[in-house]
C-alpha cells in the first residue's frame, strides 16, 4: 500500500459508482417500511379528505347566518340530525337550520361553517350560536391533506412517522423498500484470541443498523490467508466489510485476497483517520476493506461505504446539522488528505469557541462520545488558524 | 370538556410528574442497547489503550536518533524483533535499535515512536529512517482515548453506535436500560367498519418506535363503553395510549370510563393541535387519552407524552436543531395557547424566508411531510407578522 496511490475521497467515490451491487427490494407495508428506503415515488391516488368534513365536533351550519351573533343577540337555528365521522347520508340544509357534527363528519350541503360547542347552546331542538364564524371556519376541506397526485414518499428517501399515516390514509398497503444486507467480519489474531477486544465490529455494525440496513455480524477471524478467504466466501450479504488487516504491515493478508479473488477499485484514501479505507471485488461480490480502529472505521463506514450506497441506489441523505463557531485553538491538515476532526463547542462569552480534539488516534472513540460535532478540513487546505470562522456538523447517529 | 378546564402544557407536564408509572429495567448486551435509555451511568473501569501502543504499521524507535534523518542522510537502527498487537512481550530496545511493530502493538521501553513504513526502507535486519519523527509520534499513549473513570455512558442517554464501541473496548458486557412498553389503541365505529382508515395509531406506533420503545398496537375498538372498558382492561404494557375519543361530542365515552376506573389527572390542554390530549388513570395504570387526528396525536405523543416519558426516567433529550428566519406571512394565534405551526422554508435573495403552512387543521398529516419545520408560538403570543425573525426546529424523526 504505497501512499502515492492513494486517492481522494472523490475520486474513490467516482471510481467506485460503477460497481453498483445487485440489491434487492421488498414490498412491506407502511408499518414495516418505517426506517426503511423507498425505491418507488409514491403520489396520492386520491383526495384526502375525499369530502369537506368537520374539525371538531359542533354544529354545521351557513357562516351568512352567524355574521351579527353574539352573547346577547345568539343566531338562532333548528337542529334538524346528528352526523358522525361514520354517517354516510349526505343531509342537506336550509336557511336556519343546523346539524349536529362531529370531528371528521361529513358537511352537509348547505352548510359551509362548524360552529364549535363551546361557542353555543342547544336543548336538543334549537342551537343558539354565540360567535360568528367564517366560511370554512373548522371545516377540513376536501384534498385540504392530500391532492391527488401529491407525493407522498419521494424515491430514496427514507421512511418516517408522517409517511404511515399519509401512506394508510391513502389506503397504499405496500412500499418497495431497498433490502440491502451488509455482512461484517473482522480480522486478527489479537481479536481471536482476546488479547484485544473487538470493540469495532459492533461499532459498524450498530452505525449500519441504526441507517435502517440488515446487517450480520460474522465474528473475527484470525490472520491467515486461507481462514479468511474461507469466511468471506461464505458471506451471503450484498455488501462485505471486514476490519482489519488493510494496512501495509506484513501481517496484512487482504490485499493478497482480494489479488487472487478479484480486483482492488481503489486501495488506501487521502483522509484521515481511515487512509487505509479499501474496496475490492471478491469473487464478483463488493468488498470494502476498513481499518480495525474504531474512529477510522466510522469515517470510512459514513464517508464512503454510506456515502456509496446513498449514490448507488439513489438514497436521500439527510442533511446534516451544520452550525458555525470561531476556531479556539489551531489544527493542522496535510495538504492532499481530507481531515475528519472531532470538536468540542464552548460558550466563552457570547462566542462559540470550537476546540478541535487534541488526540489524533484513530482509535479513540471517547473522542467521539465526548464530541459535540465533526470538523471537515478539505484536501487544500493546511489547517485552520485559531479565531477562524469555521462550520462542523453535529454528530447524530 | 370545557374550555375553561384546559390547563397549559407546563402545568399539565407539572402536575403530571408525580404520576410516574412503574417501569422496568433490563441488563442488555452492549450491541442490544443500542437506541435504547440507559438507567446507569457507566464510567471505564480501566485505562484504554492499556499500555502505550503503535497507532500505524512501522518501527519503534527512540525519537532522539532521528532528529537529523533525512533522505539523503537516513538514521540508521538494526532491527531486533517484532511485536504483534496479540504479543504479551516486554521488549526492551537500547541506542541504535528498533523494533517492527503494527497498529496495536506494544511500544518497546526504551522507544518512544513510531517511523511509518513509506518514511523508512528495512532489509530484514538494518533500517533506515529518512524523516524525523517526534516524540511520541504514531503512539497512542495509555489512556488516551479512555482514562480510568472517564464517563463513557450518561446515566438517561439513548446508546449510540459510538457507546457500543467504548463499552466493548473497556469489557463492560451489559447495561441497564429503560424497559417500558407503550399499548395503543384507537376508538372509533368508523375505524372499525372502515369507512375512515386508521392512519393514526401507526402514526403514533411507528413515532414510539423510532425513540427505542417497545410499543403494542391493539387495533381498532367501536364507540362502546363496555368494548372500550375491555379492551383497556387487557392491556399490559406499562402506559395506554388511546387515540380518539377524547372530544367533547356525545360519541365521546372515554370520560365517563376513566371516572369509573379512576380519575383525571388533566383533561384538555391549551395546544394546538392537540388541545383535547388528557391524562388519566385507569385502575392504576397510566391512560394518555389524544386525538385520533394524525397531526394532533403527533404534537400530544412528542410534546406531552415522550416529554413526561423524560421527565419520569430522567432521560437525556436529544437537542432539536434551530434555524432562524424572517417570517414570510403572518401567523396568528389564540392568546392562551401554545401552538405548533408547521413552516416551510425558502431562500428569498440570501434571505431563509418562514412561511406557516395554510391548514390548520389538525388531521393535515401532508403538512408535516411537506413541511421543513416547527414553529412554536408561545402561550403569551398574539401571533407573529410578517417580517418578524424567528427561531424554528427542524423535523428529525
Amino acid at each position: 500500500m504505497e501512499l502515492k496511490s492513494f486517492i481522494s475521497l472523490d475520486e474513490a467515490i467516482k471510481k467506485s459508482l460503477k460497481y453498483k451491487p445487485k440489491a434487492g427490494s421488498k414490498n412491506v407495508t407502511a408499518m414495516d417500511a418505517v426506517g426503511q428506503y423507498s425505491l418507488e415515488e409514491v403520489v396520492s391516488p386520491t383526495y384526502y379528505p375525499q369530502f369537506d368534513r368537520s374539525a371538531v365536533d359542533g354544529y354545521a351550519v351557513d357562516s351568512k347566518e352567524t355574521i351579527s351573533s353574539n352573547k346577547t343577540n345568539p343566531a338562532k337555528f333548528e337542529l334538524i340530525g346528528n352526523l358522525y365521522p361514520s354517517s354516510r347520508e349526505k343531509l342537506r340544509i336550509g336557511k336556519g337550520k343546523a346539524v349536529k357534527v362531529m370531528t371528521g363528519s361529513r358537511i352537509p350541503i348547505g352548510a359551509d361553517s362548524v360552529v364549535m360547542l363551546e361557542d353555543s347552546f342547544e336543548d336538543g331542538t334549537n342551537l343558539s350560536v354565540f360567535v360568528p364564524v367564517r366560511k370554512f371556519q373548522n371545516i377540513s376541506r376536501k384534498g385540504e391533506d392530500l391532492k391527488k397526485g401529491f407525493p407522498i414518499l419521494k424515491k430514496g428517501k427514507r421512511v418516517d412517522p408522517p409517511h404511515v399515516s399519509a401512506l394508510v390514509e391513502c389506503g397504499i398497503e405496500k412500499v418497495k423498500v431497498l433490502s440491502l444486507s451488509i455482512g461484517i467480519v473482522s480480522t486478527g489474531d489479537e481479536l481471536v484470541s482476546g488479547s484485544i477486544r473487538n470493540s469495532t465490529l459492533p461499532l459498524v455494525q450498530s452505525f449500519f443498523q441504526r441507517k435502517g440496513f440488515r446487517v450480520v455480524g460474522h465474528g473475527a477471524v484470525e490472520d491467515n490467508e486461507l481462514s479468511i478467504e474461507r469466511v468471506l466466501g461464505t458471506m451471503k450479504e450484498d455488501i462485505i466489510i471486514v476490519t482489519g488487516g488493510t494496512g501495509p504491515g506484513e501481517k496484512d493478508l487482504l490485499p493478497a485476497i482480494i489479488e487472487r479473488n478479484g480486483s482492488f477499485v481503489f486501495r488506501g484514501l487521502r483522509i484521515r483517520p481511515g487512509r487505509t479505507t479499501s474496496f475490492g471485488i471478491f469473487r464478483g461480490k463488493i468488498a470494502f476493506l476498513i481499518s480495525g480502529l474504531p474512529v477510522a472505521a466510522l469515517i470510512a463506514s459514513e464517508n464512503v461505504i454510506l456515502r456509496l450506497i446513498h449514490e448507488w441506489y439513489g438514497l436521500i441523505v439527510e442533511e446534516k446539522e451544520q452550525r458555525n463557531g470561531i476556531m479556539g485553538r489551531s489544527v493542522v491538515n496535510t495538504l492532499g488528505f481530507r481531515s475528519f476532526v472531532r470538536v468540542k463547542v464552548k460558550n466563552e462569552r457570547g462566542v462559540t469557541k470550537v476546540y478541535p480534539s487534541r488526540v489524533t488516534g484513530s482509535g479513540v472513540i471517547y473522542s467521539v462520545i465526548d464530541a459535540d460535532g465533526m470538523l471537515v478540513i478539505d484536501e487544500n487546505s493546511e489547517g485552520i488558524e485559531e479565531g477562524e470562522s469555521v462550520t462542523f456538523e453535529v454528530l447524530r447517529w
